[in-house]
């Protein structure tokens, strides 16, 4: 079984009733249950775990803490939403380093400061063989400006929030120890302590400018994937839209990786991944400016299904691949990968 | 640090804003934010890791599954609240096997079903060393009726909802293949696969009957004290008055352990603990037969603080020790203890 095949068991053993107020279950980037007839609360749940998701002795602790809360407010914001309330199970080895933990409880409540949530409640447990973290975020929104992956439409134009790639090449150049390029720092930085597109994702949902939105954290292919199957349609990619920064080749030939598998498939991006009416195109991109974002249109949704990544051959002539679900897959890749 | 020094330092870095609707944060058996005025909702999130709170060769999984639900519901019982909706993450090894998989997810919806929530979300991650899973439980309650652990007074007196030390027992039975006694069984069935006493705790919530309430996880010892300390208050039990199988010692004398600490420090019977006016307790007996329950009235809340066991010497002399704390501690005792 693959991670996908795990959540589908599940989700199929698990009623779907709605008549206590579940408005969506399993298969969105929260679950959204109604709190008052007119807003309605977002739940969201992730889990780090030392050497799957981060190496010990490489993750400063106080980045850990933060990149903890970053991770689950990401998934809040891309469904248009306000994160508010804080879960943490916390499990750690026995006689662990105090200041370790001092320094990863410090960044977490800053996280939860910066984004605008608080810390209520949680678990503290041993954890024999190393640390894990699982948050879960409560998050509010207006019940009618609720932003689901199953909203894409064929003609709508598709759009992510920042260059990809970055965090898959910034752990890879972390392992390897290599520095020595400004990008660098910036790749290592949003691998280590990402930061969740909160405030965009709630504008762009207020706004009402897009009709579907996820966030990037398995990788473009495997996220637009969930995205269109929700959405019962297809999407088509333009492999020379995808924004990436320049020294992503310089970290791939250094590392010896292919930049363009990190940019497909790299994960962890946390960057918001949505389709809009392709009228939107200027407000978009104004409103990506008010926050500081570039915001890129990347393909367009076609009616059918799958995802198709269209490039050219070095003959000039044109390619398309089908990419549907080649990002991160825990069950499929090497823990780390 | 032991377990309570990290709830405490984390606690005390998390803000405590009420502005948002949050009425009860870190400290109780759940959280607590306001619904709709009249309704609260009730948030709690408890985790299981393999080789610290169960053993993956003696544990069938789809006990296991239902126990992760009773141990989270658990919390929403404790405060008077109905259990609504689950979160889920599920931690497994590369190379899982499926069929185990496949029961522990039937035990764990079977759970749900049970106790009246619905699965709604979550999140699925390798972990490298062995199977975790945490359960965040959403629950709702009228805001008037919700039992806190901090409203024991003096003069109350102190109950159990049930017989105490069976899951330590149970532990300690199966570790060393022990069988051949009906109670054993029973033991066994208290580690692998307790009960929550939700309607229990939503019934005493209901009418009005307790002051205070929690679940008893880590061991009256231990939960006494946290009742006691979040109430401002101490506390005397009687140790004849403590209520355990008549088997208890007979498993003790076979596994080379002490009884009376399994009733006082076992942890994990999850029965319910509470506080009440002395005049309530015929109608509480009364409420423990409706729910098939022997209701035990253990002690007495008197002004000061601390846990004090009242017991008898040999020669017949009254003895008092100092308990509080005794329980189960994750940073203090050996996994799995």
């Amino acid at each position: 079984m693959n991670e996908r095949q795990i959540i589908e068991y599940i989700a199929a053993l698990s009623g779907q009733d709605t008549t206590a107020g579940l408005i969506r279950g399993i298969g969105d980037d929260c679950a959204v249950i109604d709190k008052d007839g007119h807003h309605v609360w977002l739940l969201t749940m992730d889990t780090l775990i030392e050497g799957v998701h981060f190496d010990g002795g490489l993750h400063p602790p106080d980045k850990l803490g933060r990149k903890a809360v970053s991770v689950n407010v990401s998934d809040i914001g891309a469904m248009g939403g306000r994160p508010l309330f804080v879960l943490l199970s916390l499990g750690m080895p026995a006689g662990f380093d105090e200041s370790w933990f001092r320094a990863f409880a410090k960044g977490l409540a800053d996280g939860c400061r910066e984004y605008g949530c608080l810390l209520i409640g949680g678990d503290t447990v041993a954890s024999p063989q190393g640390f894990t973290c699982t948050l879960t975020v409560i998050g509010e929104a207006e019940a009618q400006r609720v932003v689901y992956r199953s909203g894409a439409r064929p003609g709508d134009t598709i759009w992510v929030s920042g260059p990809l790639g970055g965090a898959a090449a910034g752990l890879e150049l972390l392992r390897r120890g290599i520095d020595g390029h400004d990008d660098f720092a910036a790749f290592r930085e949003q691998h280590l302590n990402p930061t969740a597109r909160v405030e965009l994702g709630r504008r762009l949902a207020a706004g009402g400018l897009v009709h579907a939105m996820m966030d990037l954290s398995d990788g473009l292919a495997t996220d637009l994937a969930h995205l269109c199957k929700q959405s019962g349609v297809g999407a088509r990619i333009a492999a020379k839209d995808l924004p990436c920064r320049e020294a992503l080749a310089t970290a791939a030939r250094l590392t010896g990786s292919d930049w363009r598998q990190w940019v497909i498939g790299g994960g962890e991006d946390y960057e918001l991944l949505f389709t809009a009416d392709p009228v939107q195109g200027s407000s978009l991109l104004a409103l990506g400016d008010c926050c500081g974002l570039r915001l890129a249109q990347v393909g367009a949704v076609v009616e059918g299904a799958g995802v198709t990544l269209v490039g050219q051959r070095s003959d000039g002539s044109s390619e398309e691949v089908a990419i549907a679900y080649q990002g991160y897959d825990h069950f499929r890749d090497k823990p780390g990968g």
